[in-house]
């Protein structure tokens, strides 16, 4: 692991560092913020988050403010990037926002030229997690949450990894890729044309399709641009009804899909996991 | 006035504007935060924020996690640009970050060509909270505050405009602008070689000048990598003991000159000017 910056904040300190991965053969970038205290004596437990097309480990620590709520009750935040980036890893070929760079969907890829790399459900689920557990004064006690893409990424890791998180949450997730532009874009190319392959990343499917009983809380603003025509929350409360699984998804006037909307409900989802990572 | 875009944030409403400016001779940019509640029946007050060199009415918006304080303590927040812009606006002859565009140093520029457009100083005092007042359900109670070039702006209006803002505060201001770089430079451009005209724009010095009441907080961070060169901490503390003016100035100990340094501490501020504007 390679220190790319340091800077204190709310008492702890939050770190961004690259390391070369074995699951995207590339050298990857994540942040971590680190409350007051933590140390291998009194190891804290770890939140991660997903991020959004586009971002990287960057937007959520600099425009969240969920690090002096993390400070307070002694949780980690681990944010790592949205794609495999760096020379030789392919990209959209028009350079689009939603596929490619900045636009991993949090799936592990079986379609050439993009399974090199686009592996970063591998990535979130195995890898990270045990990198930060051997470097930092962490727990294995793990919570997941994310925005959009991301928020699609964490009910898809979190459903399928009951094992390895313990409760999980969303902003605006992209909840039924498979049946969104953003999704059939990502999938086709990512996964191939069998459609039977996708519903493994679909967090609507996976809702229905059992009864899930890790905790799962859902914020979706009812301003927000794409909210009919990419998110569809509609199809998690569809899932949850099919399966009987408990979901909690609160729907606010007039929010959007920004970081506003994000900030203005992240200290909910903190105290949510706090709460299942017996914190508080 | 040109809504650019709206946000709801915290229960309020983060709204972004342009308009024709009078001081600065261009179309300027500014950002508006208003609490929740807010009406012409029960107008708020305004915290002005300047940012620093590079910075737009954005930064502070996304990065300070100021607004949930001032949502609950019914404060608006108004973030103005940091120079004039736009097609005609002279910039710094290599592009510097340091001066001309996102540089206007909160002064009334008297040399050309930088005298038609870099008029900051009565954009800040004058022009801009007219406009506020004129469009907004805000009272005429104001604070002011800023980070680095924006303390230097937020010391020196507020010092010479006792009348027009109950406090003032700053994180890591450039606070002794005539002895250091950044502000040799601007001021030789802006204002001229003649460096008696520079001291109306040093906060340090205008301490020194005379016993001032208007309440000032101050943060600075000691791993801050512009401290020794550039924003000169200590020459405030000794100006204020020349004057006998009252000053808080809090060291933190490992905070460096970022975004995560004014986020740690952005609510003191706004507890400090909410007292003196009358809201606790």
């Amino acid at each position: 692991m390679k220190l790319i910056s340091e800077n204190r904040a709310f008492g702890g300190t939050h770190l961004r560092y690259s390391h070369p991965s074995e699951s995207t053969n590339c050298e990857m970038t994540f942040a971590i913020f680190l409350p007051p205290f933590a140390s291998k004596e009194k190891p804290v437990p770890v939140l991660y988050w997903l991020s959004g097309l586009t971002c990287t480990d960057q937007n959520f620590m600099q425009k969240a403010g969920a690090m002096k709520l993390a400070s307070e009750l002694g949780m980690a935040i681990v944010a790592p990037d949205t794609s495999p980036r760096g020379e030789g890893v392919p990209d959209d070929e028009n350079g689009s926002y939603d596929f490619g760079l900045g636009a991993g969907f949090y799936l592990d890829a079986t379609q050439a030229p993009w399974n090199k790399h686009y592996n970063m459900y591998s990535y979130i689920t195995d890898e990270l997690p045990a990198l930060v557990e051997n470097n930092f004064p962490v727990t294995k006690e793990r919570a997941l949450s994310g925005h959009s893409m991301g928020g699609h990424g964490a009910l898809v890791i979190g459903m399928r990894n009951p094992n390895r998180f313990v409760s999980v949450s969303a902003f605006s997730p992209v909840a039924n890729p498979t049946e969104c532009e953003w999704g059939k874009k990502a999938f086709s190319h990512y996964l191939g044309e069998d459609t039977e392959q996708w519903k493994a990343y679909d967090s609507a499917l996976l809702l229905a399709s059992k009864t899930h009983s890790i905790p799962l809380l859902v914020e979706q603003g009812t301003s927000d641009e794409f909210m009919q025509e990419q998110l569809k929350p509609q199809a998690l409360v569809h899932g949850a009804q099919q399966s009987d699984t408990q979901l909690t998804l609160n729907m606010h006037e007039g929010y959007d899909h920004s970081y506003f909307f994000i900030a203005s409900f992240i200290e909910d989802h903190l105290e949510f996991h706090a709460g299942h990572l017996g914190l508080i």
